[in-house]
């Protein structure tokens, strides 16, 4: 029987700033991707995010950024591998802590916005990630993008890897994402994209821009849940695999959630 | 035979802005209060001053303060002693990655400056201190001013406590700092400071303001490396004290150090 | 034929952070306090707020507060006097620019928050606050609250100052704000509060939480914008004052608005 | 009768981190280009070196930056133009009233490090920048790098702009600066550097790395102060230009110092 997981990046709200829709969208989730304090979040943020997933029995992974909350993580810093490596066990350790005290542990780790897109591409951040998260704890697992430098390190350095795939993004031939700056980027009919994620999930497979299949690993589906359209969206994802017999938990297995 | 701990604050450099001379201190100290970015210090610098007491056999403590980089962390902010509790819990978190990462472990907590002078006399603040310490792991051990609400508070959660006396600072016949603001409250004579010192360690006692006598538990004493005078300081009390036969070592039974 | 001013807090967004309902509250408004990039806003926020503000023919005024965005500078910062006036230059100077970019000039300055509530009570820091608007520009107009220290440090200046009063908040018979914290100090039915606005601004008076009436200052009106309810209150407040033959228009005689 | 420009990078510490030696480098120097908070200072910096900077007779530059404090705002932020023309508007402002409260006024604006870098060769952030100055305030003068394209936008927007060269960076055959990662990059002989600031500002020209002498425009030299050797050679260009009989004086005519 087949399973898939399906993950959300929360816990992103600063201060008295609310943004997301974090109660909602753990409804339908099985795997929070939750904000460090870096590109997003705080202490107090990261503390309720992570109970409030416990609660609902949504697995945790930490979410680490670039120091950038005025960027949101989405720019790319310059930083030597060696600074990324520091930065990725300062924000594990953090929502390490938070699991802790409300007696849960972190089950995932994913970069977040500039610093995922980085380490998919650029060999030594990505090896730089993939050490730091395995002296942290190696059984930690690392969610990378299906076929990523950022999933070759993380396998070379000896963890447990999911390979992500997005329901709403084109595909190269090569099994890379098609840039958004494209105008074939985007997956705009739900239904399409319902198909697409189905077939990845049961067949390993999706149909690339130049019409050709191409083998996809689907181990875990980036799913947001902001606004209303894309709530609604993971609501009828969710239901379209559960008819399909296809699970929906967490990867890993001793995932807690 | 006697022993104590001698304790420093290092790791309080941030980016490119250097301050302090912690590799120096590192050689006479027991103990380091690692600074957890949040009043001072980075991601960098913790894993590099982690890595560094501990290549001389120093413990790690974790030293979280108000996250005010500006003020330094001398600044109180009026927070609710729950968002207290989130930010110890996130700080020790991150400094106990540090450790993992090179190959030790966190022994004790000592808030930094405005954040200790506060639990020192707020007993809601205090407690919430001391149930994040716990929470996140019951066998770290507590460093607070000799006699004050911090001690207190980690005792009722059930933590190890050490007291801190300070070698350059009067007290009260109440067994309270005498203020900074008033004329007689520092010590400026270093023989007399040792002596005092020496006294509190041997014979549990000091000299209060008003030239009584006063009980005093004298677990870890709070020494600092910043100024080449300071140095020179801890340098004089450290052979003094081990002329003495007065061992220095971490405190605590299973201290890494 | 009297006239007011209405003022609100705009320019409070961050990065991608987004609050308050700014376009649709400069519709009913005649001043606008925009946040300098210290407690909230941004340098882009900041061009865009005072640029939408002067599109609308709203008056322009700096609404500096403590360096705080994780507290938003509703915390009180312990600074000394003079470190509040450097701040207070460095903002108004900031959106000086930002007007001038723009075409328009900054009318007024109204303190944040925490400061705003320090300088009621506080003479030193009112003090300090009016010097360096004063040395800044001495034709920008101080906003305070009626009766404060903050009023009075202005005259004392030599600023031409703006007594504000609050629509939703009862009074104490010496004329300060009921604090907060107490059973009545906020007046919540609307109609009530409009009654009290007209009556404190076309006849000077105020109906105290003990039944007398006190005299009272109306150069302008805080309302707030981000909450539906809110802006209902202000169309409300706007129209009656309007049907009353009331003026509302930006405070100070060389307005931009 | 030759004259130039001598400038420095000021007011870069913040909070207690100390950094530079300002007040020396002011006694050589003719202008100061002082941080405005965003890769380095805060607003006590700020006005106490415009302050310092103003006593000197030192003429006052703002030195804007990327807002990266723990980057030193070495790191290049991928911003778009109208960010940077936001950011750059607001920095000048809060030096324009810093320099307003002490009585003096802002002479130039220089970029500083990666921003000054990126507008060396971005012919759209150059732009941005330019544009920015201009409409703060038209008579502020642009420093850029001798050739760049900063320079060639500051002539473009109709500012004055000073050529500014460096004397321990050798030159390419086209006029831009060996890249530091190259061998040849720096000058390491003072007696050497002197001699090529003295050529550079008499006749015009410098010897490129390939031998052959190439044109070049001196209006001011930048140097540094913060160790003891930068500082000796700054005394030492100082006098060698002063023998020479090249006046030492801020750029531009109407400059403040």
């Amino acid at each position: 029987m087949k399973s898939v997981d399906l993950n959300s990046d929360l816990g992103e709200s600063f201060g008295i700033y609310t943004i997301g829709n974090d109660q909602e969208v753990l409804k339908y989730i099985s795997s929070a991707n939750v904000a460090c304090g870096y590109h997003a979040g705080d202490h107090n943020v990261l503390l309720h995010t992570v109970k409030a997933a416990t609660e609902l029995g949504v697995s945790i992974g930490a979410h680490p950024g670039f120091p950038d909350l005025a960027g949101f993580g989405r720019r790319e810093l310059n930083m030597h591998p060696s600074e990324i490596y520091n930065l990725i066990v300062y924000q594990i350790g953090a929502i390490q802590a938070a699991a802790t005290v409300h007696g849960t542990k972190v089950n995932h780790v994913k970069p977040h916005g500039a610093l995922y897109n980085l380490a998919s591409k650029n060999e030594r951040i990505a090896t730089a990630i993939a050490k730091a998260i395995y002296h942290v704890n190696p059984e930690l697992i690392l969610f990378g993008l299906a076929g990523s430098q950022l999933v070759k390190a993380g396998q070379r350095a000896g963890l447990q890897v999911a390979s992500e795939v997005f329901a709403d993004r084109t595909y190269q031939p090569d099994g890379t994402l098609t840039p958004r700056s494209e105008q074939n980027a985007m997956i705009h009919d739900e239904d399409v994209a319902v198909e697409r994620v189905l077939r990845m999930v049961n067949e390993g497979k999706v149909t690339a821009v130049d019409g050709q299949d191409i083998a996809i690993k689907a181990d875990t589906i980036c799913v947001h849940g902001d606004e209303p359209k894309a709530l609604d969206f993971v609501k009828k994802l969710r239901e379209k695999l559960l008819a399909e017999k296809v699970t929906i938990k967490p990867f890993g297995e001793n995932a807690h959630g």
